[in-house]
């Protein structure tokens, strides 16, 4: 990572002709007097600060090892979350307070984080997200930029108004984030599907997208262009490793694209699923050190990008809050100035209550402690998606298959098939065969999410009225019976129909409480036997 | 204001291509699921707010009646700014803390403002807006809408995008905010500039851009949107009157026109200004009830919009501080529910810290505090305003004449000549003639900026280099002596040359110590000196 990007490397045709035409700062060339110490301004139109309603902000913040940092594994039934905080939590706070005047050149204070300020953000979080994405990510190439978004769907806005113009494609998984297709749709771009499999887009799919793409036939110019979620990807859950990683940036160094990398579940990679009787007999983990913490984890595309034609998009939505509205993009230095620019004219620098709080809480917790608290994180999301996974484990039978075809080829299925009320409460010994499941899944190794695949072919309707109807029939059933679940039709970004028979729901483990999701899974438990009842 | 907008006004074609591809929220249809009391959700990828890592976040923030809320007319000197704190300062501020989770239902708190929430805002804060909308911009139907954005840029790229397609023109003043034609200038909208005097756009002038417009001729249709800033107007500071507002409204009627109003300064309406013999002459001005105060302010254009057709974007920037990040819309419900969908996929709600702590201090200060804290900003600005142009009083000769012709016929303006330094150390006893003037202005009645207009054709160079090139060495002298304007060129609509001869800066007394204003026009007046000289 001592290496700059080759100076041979021109990624300038990738810009939009909207990013093209954005100015360069109207004060270049007199910038000079702008930086310049001891200047009077009265160039700009900035309120003064005294007139910010605002003497001091302040907040008390947990301490970073709030909760532990490595996973028991010993199965503590319904109270498994609640034996996490309290041998690890500390009810003590760290108090922190921004002035609106700083007592030191240098300091964070709000006369300077609540005026108008560089949308490229504070210097002090600048350093912060350089020094993070260096440590954490380790990009292929030194000379990469760090610049603030407003969180990443802010960012995916200007990554695609910076690269794509009307008409264009862009590749996507098959299943992928709505709210990313609502945001470039209007825009005139068309989502370019992908086939999955357990670790997301698949290699060998995009090579055949690619090299087979006719413009004619497809009616637009081939894609330049990609949007993945490569860690606990949404909807589905996969996980993409270094090996599909390396593999897919070395298609698109041949095909000449940009890969939009959102990555927001980058530190919940939760690893794999045991159920309760396996795991009990697994050693409790070691808390691991930092470096290798981070060697644990699938790495980020950066770490293979040696030609800058990765964006990463990171944000303080799941590590700090969804609120923050706050994130940073890395990427080449060409796009990130194009970014600057955009940010000028469109969002402006993040929040100044955010930048100064998040800023602040990182500055005392200072890296090691930031990172801790992301193994804390990554412990509390792992007892959900245990917890969860435990719930269906109970209301269902589970039957675990090793698939060699289809999505999941290669890996470890878990099928499901209802237990009958009578079953239940005998000790069960009968045990539906795997013909009979109702949904199948593969425990996610990362993120927030369960995708379900519901398998409605089992459904007396099912060749009256078909899957997508049955999979809305089966979701507004759930819901009356007050549960929620993700339909699955809104995940997918083609229109095509695609395995034929399977309904899906994808299932957040990251917000209920625990009881709320012990009492879901049960109705739908219920639900479920009287749907495919229904004659 | 009790009558709703008449069904028959449909506004919808001036929607643009993008912003009709939007998607109605895909939850559409199930949305009667989603509110409902006692459901469990496992629908979204919400983090659960335990994880969080602020117990409460606290503010001290000042009384609302910190600063005096009349002006005193006695000429203090250099002292003034001073006079007003002190008389009118309280040292005490008050607590606001906002918890995680709320003691009472309805309380703000930080688990559900730093989350992932309503692209609207938070419902206090919705409630707020409307309550000061209704009170104080007394909208002329009942059935308008107020919707939160992050600011005022971000309230125009939503605004031009939901109106606008490429290719288009947009009615602006010949000067006007450059961020605003940064902004879209590429999405391939052109600036369609109207002539404007110390009021701001000219009806006469708008009447004729618009009825001798020729589609052949021009490039492009006739435009059907307008930027305007009509309040203390960036960056001539012009401010508009009833009068004026109704003619343009009524032609925007016959036009069919949707009129963007982008009002930050509407609370620094400072009034006329005075040179400091005559202000000492007048009545202390009594602090006035708060319907006096808002029915002595310029209206909004909102108050004449009997069809819906004005889109007002009103911003906490100026008014708390411009790293809220914060502010809204008022406009008709086709087009707010537009904003509403284009927030959801671009930049979501504003930052949660920000929604919590400006609705904390707006709920502390309630309705009547805050506009007493207007009252007082109201005060501070126009101190600030008085003291830089007396400053500019002290160094020059000013002389007022009452123009009868040019931009600005109609009203007061002051021609600055030169005091030689023999003179200054003399007992003005020689005035310098208007002939000699340097430069002019109108003193603006709003707003943070003077305007000067330079009169470079006394230059020894001016038939050789021109304007435009005397204008930036001059500002480059000045900044070389170390002081800081606004380069008048930045601020041109068009390309045309106007008004030859002359070269303009923007002067911003809203910021700097007045110490510093005072020095910055000592050494504005020792550079114009020397530049006058340069033979």
């Amino acid at each position: 990572m001592t290496e700059k990007l080759p100076e041979a490397i021109d990624l300038s045709h990738h810009l939009s002709r909207v990013s093209r035409a954005r100015t360069t700062s109207p004060l270049k060339g007199l910038q000079k007097y702008f930086g310049k110490e001891g200047m009077i301004s009265l160039a700009g139109g900035l309120p003064h600060p005294d007139y910010f309603p605002f003497s001091t902000i302040s907040a008390e913040a947990l301490p970073y090892d709030s909760y532990v940092s490595a996973m028991s594994n010993q199965s503590r039934g319904s109270f498994s979350w609640l034996w996490s905080f309290l041998s690890g939590g500390k009810k003590e706070t760290v108090p922190i307070t921004i002035p609106k005047y700083p007592a030191n050149s240098g300091d964070i204070s709000l006369s300077t984080a609540l005026q108008y300020s560089m949308a490229a953000g504070i210097p002090q979080l600048q350093r912060i997200m350089k020094e993070f994405t260096d440590k954490v990510y380790k990009p292929a190439y030194s000379n990469y930029a760090t610049i603030v978004h407003t969180g990443n769907t802010d960012g995916w806005v200007k990554a695609s108004m910076t690269l794509c113009n009307p008409g264009e494609g862009v590749l996507v998984s098959e299943w992928t984030y709505p709210s990313a297709l609502s945001t470039i749709i209007p825009l005139g771009l068309k989502p370019v599907p992908v086939a999955m499999d357990y670790q997301g887009m698949k290699s060998d799919s995009l090579r055949i997208v690619l090299s087979s793409w006719d413009e004619t036939t497809c009616g637009m110019p081939r894609p330049h262009v990609m949007y993945t979620v490569p860690i606990g990807q949404n909807p589905t859950g996969a996980t993409m490793e270094a090996v599909r990683k390396k593999e897919i940036y070395d298609i698109c160094v041949e095909y000449d694209i940009i890969i939009v990398e959102d990555d927001p579940y980058y530190f919940l990679q939760e690893g794999p699923y045991d159920l309760p009787a396996l795991r009990n007999k697994k050693p409790f983990k070691v808390d691991e050190d930092d470096e290798l913490f981070i060697s644990h984890l699938a790495p980020s595309y950066l770490k293979f990008d040696y030609q800058g034609r990765v964006i990463r998009l990171d944000t303080f939505s799941k590590t700090i809050a969804p609120g923050c509205r706050m994130g940073w993009f890395t990427c080449n230095p060409l796009f990130a100035e194009r970014f600057e620019r955009q940010a000028e004219t469109t969002t402006q620098a993040p929040c100044g209550f955010s930048q100064s709080i998040v800023t602040s809480l990182l500055l005392n917790w200072r890296y090691e402690g930031y990172l801790r608290w992301l193994k804390g994180l990554r412990v509390q999301y792992t007892e959900r998606r245990n917890f969860f996974i435990d719930c269906l484990a109970e209301e269902f039978h589970l039957q675990r298959t090793l698939d060699t075809q289809g999505v999941w080829a290669g890996c470890e299925v878990y099928h499901a098939s209802q237990k009958h009320r009578a079953e239940k409460q005998a000790t069960n010994e009968k045990r539906a065969e795997i013909g009979n499941a109702v949904f199948s899944f593969v425990p996610p190794t990362s993120g927030m999410f369960v995708w379900l695949k519901l398998q409605l072919d089992g459904h007396p309707f099912f060749n009256t009225v078909g899957y997508k109807e049955l999979e809305m029939k089966l979701w507004t059933e759930i819901a009356e019976a007050g549960v929620l679940f993700g339909p699955g039709f809104m995940f997918s970004s083609n229109q095509r129909p695609d395995e034929g028979g399977s309904g899906h729901f994808r299932i957040s483990f990251s917000n209920a409480e625990f009881g709320d999701m012990k009492k879901a899974v049960s109705i739908f438990a219920t639900v479920l036997e009287k749907f495919f009842e229904h004659v």
